[in-house]
């Protein structure tokens, strides 16, 4: 089931989205679900980002080849950073670039989106905590990340968290191929395979050290193939089984 | 005036703290805000954390002579991080020390409480944009602070960010007194004038970095003197001019 938030006619709902229509629920995925009578086109409707997270998650250097292409250690365990819910922008919408940066790079990454409270989840039990997966561009001011001690705002600005299209409930996580595109050029080309710490590990630490609401989001990090973004350009990020998030760069 | 946030009966709601009663209010005060006839004593309600904030920035290293007792250098810019909501504790509750750490110590620190959107706010503007200011103790394991690239774990833990005891919309932020005691016993004894950056500089910058919501907090970083909480201490962060701030620890 691909689940979507969307507005229409100056309204905001969530809808269950089959081929190009969008089926109108009632209520949210994180509490009472209805499905109405009414369906849209998809072309109809806007596209929001699928959640609104009380927080964001983000992993770090969590594929061996991001980790080296910045010169970093791969960690020991999972490292977890903060952005801000102010940073995420909706499909299709513009990733900003801002003043204070001449390096602005993309992160394509699988984010897990959460079903229910998650405390001290246990391994074999993540799957039931899981709604389902969407996608997240972490993007990134690579100078002010080397420059800053900490990365909140190289990776906080507003709009530097494209999230969607839709959450996908049904996918299969293992395994998963993602891409990022540029202005249709490749540049990001890996499989979840590839990450250090895989998504059942990941949130089972995350939810030892915070509390995660239904409706948060966990970024699993990024493969290799950080590329600059520039104004004009068209960006891309796909994941196979989920979808596409494109956002223009303004 | 002092704005509380509280529960009573079952119902949270607002309040405006005058002696020893508070005021009930209908709506919130980063909206409607308006007075009803009712008033409650004090010690019949139970206080919350005054805002339920969709970001808390904190400024790091801001005082010299904490910088210098955890041998960091004072950065050149405001120092940006993020704790995550689910990190606010109430006033009155336990701070809960996680099994992670064997090094937890208090941060007791001046917040800003954000009234209005800001973003991108010229200093001089800067307090048209502030509600008021509470208490934010910045409980940090500082163990893992420092074995960890990023500081979002070592600060981010359930109940390591206790706010109140409520907002002071009158408080004069310049040269403040911050102190902070475990069970009596001075800690941190400070004045706010030791900032590196002050108040307008801080709002001022971080507002260029993320747009601020209201209810958004600010924390501005913490004086010399931290140290060790242990189970069945009492922690209370005083400023002159806004209040205590006390919890257990548990």
């Amino acid at each position: 089931m691909r689940i979507a938030r969307f507005q229409h006619d100056g309204k905001v709902a969530f809808g269950v989205v089959a081929g190009d229509r969008v089926q109108v629920y009632s209520g949210s995925p994180f509490g009472d679900f209805q499905p109405t009578e009414s369906t849209l086109a998809l072309s109809e409707v806007e596209l929001l980002a699928p959640t609104q997270p009380s927080k964001i998650v983000c992993i770090g250097m969590n594929y061996s080849a991001h980790a080296a292409e910045i010169a970093q250690d791969v960690p020991d365990e999972p490292l977890m950073f903060f952005k801000p819910s102010s940073a995420i922008q909706d499909p299709g919408k513009p990733i900003e670039l801002p003043w204070q940066s001449e390096q602005v790079e993309l992160e394509g990454e699988m984010a897990i989106v959460i079903g229910k409270t998650a405390k001290n989840v246990p391994i074999e039990q993540v799957d039931e905590y899981i709604l389902g997966f969407t996608i997240g561009n972490d993007v990134t001011a690579r100078d002010l990340q080397f420059t800053d001690l900490q990365w909140a705002r190289s990776k906080g600005f507003d709009t530097f968290c494209p999230l969607g299209p839709w959450i996908e409930t049904e996918f299969d996580y293992e395994g998963a191929l993602l891409e990022a595109r540029i202005n249709g050029h490749v540049r990001q080309h890996a499989y979840s395979t590839d990450m250090n710490f895989g998504v059942r590990e990941i949130l089972s630490y995350v939810s030892q050290n915070v509390t995660l609401n239904p409706g948060d989001v966990i970024l699993t990090g990024s493969p290799a193939g950080i590329s600059k973004i520039e104004k004009g350009d068209f960006v891309e990020c796909e994941i196979k089984g989920i979808g596409v998030l494109a956002n223009p760069v303004a």
